[in-house]
Formats: C-alpha cells, sequence, structure tokens
C-alpha cells in the first residue's frame, strides 16, 4: 500500500472493491474520520490511515483480509484508541478496522461464569450488563477501553493482583487470521492440555497476528463483601515496604494502588477530593464479612509497623466507587492539570523485592531530570506507572522524557524485570525487545513470519519490520 | 533416524559422536535402560530408544540437540515417564533425553515467591525443599511427576480450582530449540505485555518445540489455616450437582474431588481406609480461620440441600494427609486391584453446567459397554476420569474401551468442552485434535514447522506428521 497510499486510483480501486461486499456507511476516507484514527491517547505522532471500514461481522473482517492480502495493503485493528504506545497508528497507512459497530454483548452464560462478546464491547459496557446478573468482569485498566484491545494488549489494571490480567481471562477468541481464515483459538472449558495454547499467543499481539472478532471471557459473582480504603504514609518508601509486607503476610489483597503526593494533589484538583496530599495506598479487600475483618485487622498490624499515619475505610457503595473513580480518573486528572502539554506514561513491572529500589530510582530520575509528573502503580503486581507531562515543542524535554524512560526499563530489566507490565509494546518499546528477550526475539519473529508472511498486520508493531524507520 | 535405528554402523557413528562432549556413564545403549525409556503409566504400546542420553547442564542439551539436527534424528525429552498419552515413547526411535541428573532446586527467591528449579526437580522433592520457608507449589497431578515434564504436558490435579494450571506458574523457561539455541521465554516480572507469550506457547508443547532446562515458577506461602473434609451422597448426581451450587455461591473452594462408589472401594482396599463405599466429595479449603469457619457453614447449608448424608471434616495434618494420599493413590489402586491389566485414562473437561450430564453419559456408557473401572475428577474445574482397567490379550475389550474414550470425548466437545483437561495430547489424544481445533490447527502446524523444520522434536507427537502411521 505504499503505492496506494501515495497514489489516488490505487487508493480508488481499493475503496470500489470494499463496496463490493460492504455498504457505503461501513467504508470511509472522510478526513475527520481519518484523523480520529491517526492517534492514540499518548504522545506518540500520529499518522493518517488512508481509509476506514466498521465491518459488522467476522465475514465481514474475514474480506477485508482477503483484499488487504490482494491488494497488499496494511491493516490496523481499532478499538477507541485507549493505547499509550501507538499500537493503533498506522504508520504504514492503509485499512484501519474499526470495530466500533461490532460491539454486542451476545451471550452471558452466567451458570458457567462465562459471558460471549464482540470486540467493541466496552469494559464498562460489560459490567454494566452483567451487574443485572450480579456478576463482574474484573480487569480494569482505568480507561474505558474496548475488550478487544485490552485482550490485543494483554490488559490489566488494579485488579489484578487478585484476578489476574487479560490472558487469565480469556477462554476462547474467534481471530481473522491474515489471509482471511476464521479460527476458535480455545473452548468453554475451564482448562485444557490439547495442542498449542494459542489463546494465549494471540493475547498480547496487538493485531500482529489477527484480528479478534469475538472473545468468550470468565466472569465472577460480585463479591459477597467488599471493604476499601486509603492508607497515607510519611514516604513512598514505607507505602511501598507496607505492600511487600502485606503480600508476604498472604493476606489476600484485592486492589492495592501506590498514589504519590504529587498525583493526590492532581487528583484532588480534578475530582474535587480532600485527600491528605502524602503518599497513599488504596486498599480494597473481597471475601466474606468474618474473612475480611481478620485480614483487614491483621493489614492494619502491617501498616502501622511501616508508620502508616492514617487509615480510612469507606463503608458505603457511593465513597467506595468515588475513591476508585478518582484513582481511574487520575492520568485524565494530569492531562487536564496541564492543558497544552501530552502525556507518557513509563510502564515497567519488576519483581516484588526490588519495588522499593525501582520506584525510589524512578522518583530520582524524575527531580534529576525536571520532569513534571508522579508515580503511581498497581504495586501488588510489581507494576508501576510514572506520569509525566510533556511539552511536545520542547525537544530537550521530550530527549529527557526519553531518557527517563530507558533508565527505569533498563532499571527494570536489570533485575528480571519487563520494559511493559500492561501497555504492550506498540512502537514506543520497541527499542527495548532485543535487550528483554534475546534470542527469543528470534522465535517470535518466526511466529509473525509464518503467520503472516506478507506482514500486512499490524507492521511494525512489536516486531520491527527491516528497512522502516520508527516513527517517533 | 529412521535410517540409524536399522543401521548399527549409523548408530555405532552417533554414539561416538555424543561421546565427544559427554562422559561415558551420560550415554547408553543397555536394553534395560532402554526398555524403562520405552513406555508410560498407560496402556500404549511400548517403543525403544536407540539411545539414551543424561544431561547435567543446558549446555550439554544445547549439543545433543546440534548432534541430533545434523544426523536428522529425533529427540525425544522424558521426566519420570508418568505420562499417561504416550508422550514420551519414541516411536520414531532416535534419542531420549533423560532429565533424571538435572534435578536441582537452585533458588528459592521466598521474598518473591518465586523458586527457580530443573526439570527433572520432582514436585514432592520441591514441596519437601519449599517447607523449610512456609512455602508450597500449588500443583498436584497425583503422580510425583518432574516439573518439567508437568510444564511439558500443562499439568494440573486437584487444586487447579483455586490455584491454577501449570501454564499458571511458569514465570520462565529456559528451553533449548531445534536448533540447540537456548532462550528464555519469560522474566520474573508478575505480568507483561511484552511481546507474544512464548511461556503459554511452549508450555504443554510436550516437548515438540524444545526442551526445557530451568523452570521459574510461582510458589504460595503455606495457608494459615485449611480444612479438608469428605462429604457423602446417595448418587453421583446429587454429589455433582452440589459441587455447582458450592461454585455459583461463590465459595472459594481449595479442593474439590468426585469418587464414585466403585473407586472408593478401590482406595479402601488399597488405603485400608474404611470410607463409605458411596459416592464421595473430598473438599478443602485454604483461608484463616473466620473466613473458613463462615464459608464452611454456608457449604454445609449447600451440600444439605443436594441430599448428603454424612460430612467429616478432618481437623489435624496426619488425618488430612490420609485423605489426600488416598484420593493420590486411587490409580495405583485401580492397578493393585487388577494385576495384569493396564490402565486407560478419559480425560475430558467440560463448561461447569454441562458436568452432571458428562458424568451420566460416562458411567452409562461404563455399564452399557461392560467395562471395568470407576469415575474420579476434578470437579470444580469441570475435569472428570473413567479409570478402565484393560486387558490387553482381548482386542474386543481395548475396541470397546476406545470407543467409550470416543464417546465422552466426542459428548465433550460437542457441548464446548476440550478432549484432554489435563493428561495431554500425546500419540491417544491426536486424532481427536482435528475436530476441536478445526482450522487452528494449521496454525499450530505451522508453528511446529518454523520452529521444527527437520521434525526431530517428539516427532509425530500433538501435531501429526504426514505419512506416519498411529502406533496404538
Amino acid at each position: 500500500m505504499k503505492t496506494a497510499h501515495e497514489n489516488e486510483a490505487a487508493k480508488e480501486e481499493l475503496v470500489s472493491a470494499l463496496l463490493s461486499f460492504l455498504p457505503r456507511e461501513q467504508v470511509t476516507t472522510n478526513q475527520t474520520i481519518l484523523e480520529q484514527h491517526s492517534k492514540d491517547e499518548s504522545y506518540h505522532t500520529a499518522s493518517l490511515p488512508d481509509l476506514v471500514v466498521f465491518p459488522t461481522s467476522a465475514d465481514e473482517v474475514s474480506d477485508v483480509m482477503r483484499l488487504a492480502q490482494k491488494y497488499q495493503v496494511p491493516v490496523v485493528p481499532f478499538g477507541v484508541g485507549s493505547s499509550l504506545e501507538g499500537h493503533t497508528i498506522p504508520y504504514e497507512h492503509g485499512i484501519t478496522i474499526d470495530f466500533s459497530l461490532m460491539n454486542k454483548v451476545l451471550e452471558v452464560r452466567e451458570d458457567n461464569f462465562l459471558v460471549k462478546v464482540q470486540p467493541g464491547v466496552t469494559r464498562s459496557q460489560l459490567n454494566k450488563e452483567l451487574k443485572k446478573y450480579g456478576l463482574f468482569f474484573p480487569v480494569d485498566p482505568g480507561a474505558d477501553a474496548t475488550l478487544g484491545g485490552m485482550a490485543a494488549t494483554n490488559a490489566s489494571g488494579t485488579t489484578s493482583v487478585k484476578y489476574g490480567v487479560m490472558r487469565d481471562q480469556v477462554r476462547d477468541l474467534e481471530v481473522v487470521l491474515a489471509d482471511g481464515e476464521i479460527i476458535h483459538t480455545g473452548s468453554l472449558a475451564a482448562k485444557s492440555s490439547s495442542g498449542y495454547h494459542l489463546n494465549g499467543l494471540f493475547i498480547g499481539s496487538e493485531g500482529t497476528l489477527g484480528c479478534f472478532t469475538e472473545l468468550t471471557l470468565r466472569v465472577y459473582g460480585i463479591p459477597e463483601f467488599t471493604m476499601a480504603g486509603r492508607a497515607t504514609f510519611k514516604t513512598v518508601d514505607d507505602a511501598v515496604g507496607a505492600v511487600v509486607s502485606i503480600l508476604q503476610a498472604g493476606i489476600p489483597i484485592a486492589r492495592v494502588e501506590l498514589v504519590d503526593e504529587e498525583s493526590i494533589h492532581q487528583v484532588n484538583l480534578f475530582s474535587e477530593t480532600s485527600y491528605k496530599e502524602q503518599p497513599t495506598l488504596f486498599l480494597e479487600f473481597h471475601g466474606n464479612e468474618a474473612g475480611l475483618t481478620q485480614d483487614v485487622e491483621f493489614m492494619k498490624v502491617i501498616v502501622a509497623d511501616h508508620n502508616c499515619d492514617g487509615i480510612e475505610f469507606e463503608t458505603d457503595t457511593a465513597a467506595r466507587n468515588q475513591l476508585w473513580d478518582a484513582r481511574h480518573n487520575l492520568a485524565y486528572a494530569y492531562v487536564h492539570g496541564y492543558p497544552g502539554r501530552k502525556l507518557m506514561v513509563t510502564d515497567v513491572c519488576v519483581p516484588i523485592s526490588e519495588l522499593a529500589g525501582a520506584i525510589s530510582h524512578s522518583r530520582e530520575g524524575l527531580q534529576a531530570l525536571n520532569l513534571t509528573g508522579g508515580i503511581t502503580g498497581h504495586v501488588g503486581d510489581g507494576n508501576f506507572h510514572a506520569l509525566i507531562m510533556l511539552d511536545l515543542d520542547n525537544p530537550e524535554e521530550i530527549k529527557s522524557a526519553e531518557k527517563f524512560n530507558e533508565m527505569i526499563v533498563m532499571y527494570a530489566l536489570e533485575r528480571g524485570g519487563t520494559c511493559t507490565g500492561e501497555h504492550g509494546v506498540g512502537i514506543g518499546k520497541q527499542k527495548y525487545q532485543e535487550k528483554e528477550h534475546g534470542k527469543a526475539l528470534r522465535v517470535m519473529e518466526k511466529i509473525k513470519s509464518v503467520l503472516d508472511p506478507n506482514n500486512i498486520l499490524n507492521p511494525n508493531k512489536i516486531i520491527k519490520t527491516k528497512g522502516q524507520g520508527e516513527s517517533q
């Protein structure tokens, strides 16, 4: 499509071919819509697709893929564009497949704790539907992402310390492959030892191995009893130490989020809360009342040992929701607090014993490089983020931020961690893949080459394609 | 190696080449040792390797692989031979790599709940070591298998309803690939979105994509409080109904095993217990005392609703261990009870709502086909086994048993289940792969072909190689 991209006649031919099987309203070259599909929520440079299609079924996606093969046109799947590493930005142009019309919850099998959804369903839409059955879907990345996008990046978030990540919830995917074939990667069974684990391979493949057209997900009963609260500490080190001790004591925590003083300040400004502007842990426990009461008493003893200077539990649902909304809106709070600036978020995950050191190292880095931002994280997993507000017109600042990101990544990789705990590789973390995976990257390249020999599926994401420069 | 297998000179050349880098005592063609490596614990026909090597390091395994490539000799990795579907039987002969000398627990990182082991470490050996740290490894397939073998088949067992299967415990594998390259498939981080999920792909690959030379596994704190007991029911249907209700009530059970009346009879004979010979659930709960007390009270109400006619909790550790030993020794009890016969075990897993129907169907089938055996299962996952004792000199009986196995598999597949919940494919479940995976099997074949282009890694297991007949 490099040719078609620069060639109006070729582009028109492609549109006509698409219109042979798609209704007019499902194919567009409208400039505004192209622009909406040219970016994500990050600082990565925008790039326009040549056209956007809005399929309504797996068969339509399959037909688009066959046509893309015929014309050798890149294809990029798109949910709501909430990714943070440029995953959905079509740097090679071509066709963006927007899944917003495939947004139905197809089936709730409450007796099996399973739900079947189309990829364009968002997590809040799913949870609204599940609530009628006393069920919920736990994976919670903050943004109201689509489930297709969350599976594509192996998203996680605040609850993964208890419930696991996207990969742990997916029983089956319907996938349209590069050649247009439609496969299922799993079954409805709770476990299987049959054949290679294609579920796990396709989850986190960021649109580079296929497009998801249906997902069967595990869901959970809404816990009998939930307790949520905030614990404040004098220092970030104290807060992190408390988390490590809680985990080591085996207290089955459902959520534990660190928010540093600068981030609490942004939360207060944006969410009109009046939380003490100190390093804070947001905590949640799920279980039965007797068990939680015992767990929480034990937890209080532990945090006291780590110089906790205040702990407050929210007893009613409204206050609990306000607490978690405030936490979820943190990225938006920063964006709101620094108009005109763009967000860069680091995303390493380290073994829990390395967490305190990694967070100290990051805070020192922020200060030394004079960057604007703060630290937050799903600290129960060893995953944390530095949120940096960038002035894209200041090349020195961008350079500093990139240096900072690299410092954090190297610190994590040297200690057995990963460069991305939950945001994915996209183009932003591509340069660290060799360092992180070593020769295993050759295995990934082989898998990509055999499943997408013409490299049309989200090209140059995760796996770097020779001869193509980086776009940021 | 088809040539070398039939050609003594070629075989001698191969042995000399191996002896250029392995000590004499690590390479053998001793007939008794070849015979030990010709079979597993199942009814599948034996077949001899040409020679067995006993490496002591990843580098030695890598050298063996490079040599196998040079001579185009099949390579089969071998733990203790406890598999049930012929995984380790070298039907194409060649080199069997026995990992029994790589049996060290290399590192216990108690602060991170991680342990690094060599592939020949058995699960009981690991748990003995972990006990010193107040930790345990939960995956428990019954047999005292090696952790390398358990990862190769994605084993699970009694505790997976709470802790998950092998795939959920592996943070990193060191793998020797078909070309002798050594890779790492993961990291020490609790979660990652970096690159394709090679951990998940290699786990369950049954030696067809590489040989594991080191595993980093997640371990757990020994629960503060454990309650275990037996509940007896008038009918199997009642017992299964009780399990489904317990799960739907959200009671976080750690183990729930169904043992039918015939199987309890075998347990009593073998383990010298005097359990009531009725359909029985073996149950276990892990947590804190207050929480468990509440959970168990709720559970008692539920089982009463399902005509439970007796429930007994074992309070001390010795009685609890006796209970689980009895359950674990069930397969051996059958083997002991029917001298001269061989074991066939079915292994389907179905959505939980289909479990009662699937078990009834199996019990009717056993009776209709006049087969000797009983039913047991990890019913919390929807996974159950029919254990059948076969007279291998009776071709009619073998035919009936195979028909029975096929009936059970088809019943499961038609209801969204899988042909193997935890034993793996080997050669026994190969014939169901097409039916279960459809076109996804083409994706698996492509992955196999690109990672093992000369098909020397455990050939003709999982993925059927053209022109090679089935060996059973």
